[in-house]
C-alpha cells in the first residue's frame, strides 16, 4: 500500500467515524407523548400490540408527533460479487444489471409491492459491473465493477469498504427530503438489494459477526440443490480462512468477505439514524448490512424496523443478533426490499391509528372498570 | 316448545344445509392457470413464498384469473353477551353499543385501517342490546337484544343460533357487488367484532370444538387481572357442565355457549364460500367464528385466509384447529376487524405481483442454470 492509498484510508475513516457520531438515541419526550396519546384512544390499552409499538418508535426517531410519511423510498442497492466464479448461484451474474433494468422499468416485485404502498423505488448501482446510462431512478454511486473472489483474495480494499458505507450514507442524506413543516411529516426508508452471489457474502458476514458455524447461517440462495449448498458452505469456508476477517472490526469484515450493496446498506442505515428517520430492513442481504451498520455504532439499531423474517436460513441468527423481532413472516426470499414495502405499510397503518383515532372523550366511550 | 318453534327450526335447519351445500372447493384449472402465471415471472419461483399462495387461492376460489378487488369490505359484527353479568369483562356492556356509534362515526380502530387499504366497513347489529336508528354504513341483522347468560342457561335457542348465522350469510350476499366483467375484479370481504363479554363465549366455543381444558384457551381479553381471568375460567366450565353442548353439533354449541355476533360471522364465511369470494379472518373471535363454519362443513376452509395470531390465549388452538397459518403477528387483540384490514392488504399485494409483473422474456433476464 502506497503513502496515497494510506492517506486516503485515514480520510476516509475520520469522516466515518465524524459521521456515526452523529447518530443519537431515541427522544424521551416524544416516546412519552406517543404513548399517552396512543393511551387515550378508543381500544384498549396496548390492544394494537405491535402497531403501536412502531407509532411510538417512529416519535421517538423523529422526536416529535409525526402524523404522516412524506417520502417513502425503497433504495435498492446493487453490486457484483467476484465469488460467482465459485458457482455460489444458480443465476449467471448477468442477471445483476438485466434485473437493474427491470427495476428502471418499473416491472419488478419492488416496483409493484412500492407502487401498491405509495413508495418510490430508487435503484443505487454500488458496484454492478456494467455501465448504466443517466436515468432519473438510478443513482450511481458505483465504488468499483464487482468485487473481487472472496475465496482467493479480500472481495476488496478497506478503502473501497468504507467508501461503500459513506456513498451509502450519503445516498440517504441527498434523497431524504425533510420539505415540510416540522411537526407533521417525515421521510421513510425502506433496503432492498440486488446481486447475484450476494447471499453467499451475507453468509459469510453472519457467520463472522454472529460467531456462528458457516453451515447453520447459509441457505439456498435463489435455489440451489444439496450439492450446490455443499459448495457454498466451501467457498464461504475458504474465504473466512484464507482473509481472517477480525470479527471486532466492522470494515475488515465487510471489506474481506462482504459486498459494494452490502456496505451501501449499511451506509444507508447509518444515514437514516444521522437523519433521524426511520428505516425499514428488508430480508436477509439487508440484515447482514444492518449487522455491518451494528457492529460500526450499536445505537442505530434505534432507527431501524425489522419487516420480515426471510425463508434464507441464516436470517433468525441475525435478526437475534440484532435484536430485532421481525414484523411478519410470509417466506419471503426475494429481496429487492420486497419485505420492507410491506413494512412500511405497516408503519404507515401506525401513524393513521395514533392520528385518525377518537379518543375515549371524543367518542363518549366508557372507560376500563379499574 | 310448541308446535309453531318446532316448524320454525325445521325450516331453519332445511335452508341453512340448503345453503351449505352449495359450497364447493377451490377451482384446479384456476390454480394450476396461476402457479403457471406466477412462475413465469421475473424472480426465483417461490421466492415470494406466501404472496403466491395468495395469489393462487384468490384464483382457485374465483375460478378465474383476477386481476384486482373491486370492493373491499371488512363486516364489523356486533351482539351483547348475557354472561356480562357474571363480570366477566373489564368493560361494561355499555360499550358495545357505543363502540357502535364510534365505527359509524368513522372513528375508531377498524376504520382507520379499513381507510389505509381502501376498503369499507359495515356494522352488523346481530344482536346488540340497543335500538339503532338506521345508518348508511350499519346493516340490521338483530336476532336478538343480548344473549342469555350462559353460565345459567343457553345463550340462545336453536332457532336463534340458525337464525344468525342465516342473517350472516344473507349479509354476505346483499353486499357483495360482483359487478365487474366476469375475468377482471372479485369481491374481498373480512371479518370483524364487536361485543363486551365475546371472549368468553368465544374461549367456551373454542374449548368444546377444540376439546381443550377451558384454561388453556382462555385468556385476558381487554385486559383483565388475574383474579378476573380466574373467575372468567370458572364461569366458562359452569356454562359448558351447566349446557353440556354437543361437540359434534355446531348449532348446539352456537347456540349454548355462543354469540349473535359469532353465528354472523360463521354465516359470512359461509357465504362467502358460496358466493366463491375471500374471506379474510380476523382474531379470536372470528376464529371461534370460523370453527362452526367449519364443523358445519369443512369446506369452507379452502375460503379462508387467516390474517393475524392475537395475543389471546386460544387463538394458537383455534388456528391449529381451522388448519390455517396465519399471515402475521403483531399482538393484536383489539378484534373489530384490524387484523383483517391488514390482511386483505397482502391479499391486494398478492394479486397486483401476479398481473403487473415483468416475465423473464418480456424483461430479457437470463433464467435459472439448470
Amino acid at each position: 500500500m502506497n503513502l496515497n492509498h494510506k492517506e486516503n484510508e485515514k480520510k476516509l475513516y475520520s469522516l466515518l467515524m465524524e459521521n456515526l457520531s452523529r447518530v443519537g438515541i431515541l427522544d424521551a419526550r416524544a416516546l412519552n407523548e406517543a404513548q399517552k396519546k396512543l393511551d387515550n384512544l378508543t381500544k384498549p390499552k396496548g390492544s394494537l400490540g405491535r402497531l403501536e409499538e412502531l407509532a411510538m418508535q417512529i416519535a421517538g426517531i423523529s422526536g416529535r408527533m409525526v402524523s404522516r410519511f412524506d417520502n417513502k423510498t425503497i433504495f435498492t442497492m446493487a453490486g457484483d460479487h467476484g465469488v460467482t466464479e465459485e458457482k455460489v448461484s444458480t443465476y449467471p451474474k448477468e442477471v445483476t444489471p438485466q434485473m437493474v433494468f427491470n427495476f428502471l422499468s418499473g416491472k419488478a416485485a419492488i416496483n409493484v409491492l412500492a407502487k401498491h404502498i405509495g413508495a418510490e423505488v430508487m435503484v443505487v448501482d454500488m458496484g454492478v459491473s456494467f455501465d448504466f446510462e443517466d436515468h432519473p431512478f438510478l443513482i450511481n454511486k458505483k465504488v468499483g465493477y464487482g468485487t473481487r473472489n472472496m475465496a482467493r483474495e479480500p472481495a476488496m480494499t478497506r478503502e473501497e469498504a468504507m467508501q461503500s458505507i459513506l456513498n451509502g450514507i450519503e445516498t440517504c442524506k441527498l434523497a431524504t427530503v425533510k420539505k415540510t413543516e416540522p411537526d407533521i411529516g417525515t421521510d421513510i426508508i425502506g433496503t432492498g438489494d440486488m446481486g447475484i452471489g450476494n447471499t453467499t457474502a451475507s453468509s459469510a458476514i453472519a457467520a463472522v459477526i454472529c460467531d456462528a458455524d458457516v453451515a447453520d447461517v447459509t441457505g439456498l440462495g435463489t435455489g440451489l440443490n444439496e450439492e450446490g449448498l455443499h459448495n457454498k458452505i466451501n467457498v464461504i469456508r475458504k474465504a473466512i480462512k484464507i482473509n481472517k476477517p477480525d470479527k471486532e472490526d466492522a470494515i475488515d469484515i465487510l471489506a474481506k468477505v462482504g459486498g459494494f450493496e452490502i456496505g451501501g446498506i449499511a451506509g444507508l442505515i447509518i444515514g437514516a439514524a444521522i437523519n433521524r428517520i426511520p428505516v425499514v430492513i428488508d430480508g436477509f442481504i439487508s440484515g447482514a448490512g444492518a449487522l455491518i451498520a451494528l457492529k460500526l455504532c450499536p445505537d442505530t439499531k434505534h432507527f431501524m424496523i425489522a419487516s420480515h423474517q426471510s425463508v434464507e436460513k441464516g436470517h433468525i441468527a441475525i435478526l437475534s443478533k440484532l435484536g430485532l423481532k421481525p414484523l411478519f413472516n410470509l417466506d419471503l426470499r426475494l429481496g429487492e426490499g420486497t419485505g420492507a414495502a410491506l413494512g412500511i405499510n405497516f408503519a404507515e397503518a401506525s401513524l393513521k391509528i395514533m392520528n385518525e383515532m377518537a379518543t375515549f372523550s371524543e367518542a363518549k366511550v366508557s372507560g376500563k372498570s379499574e
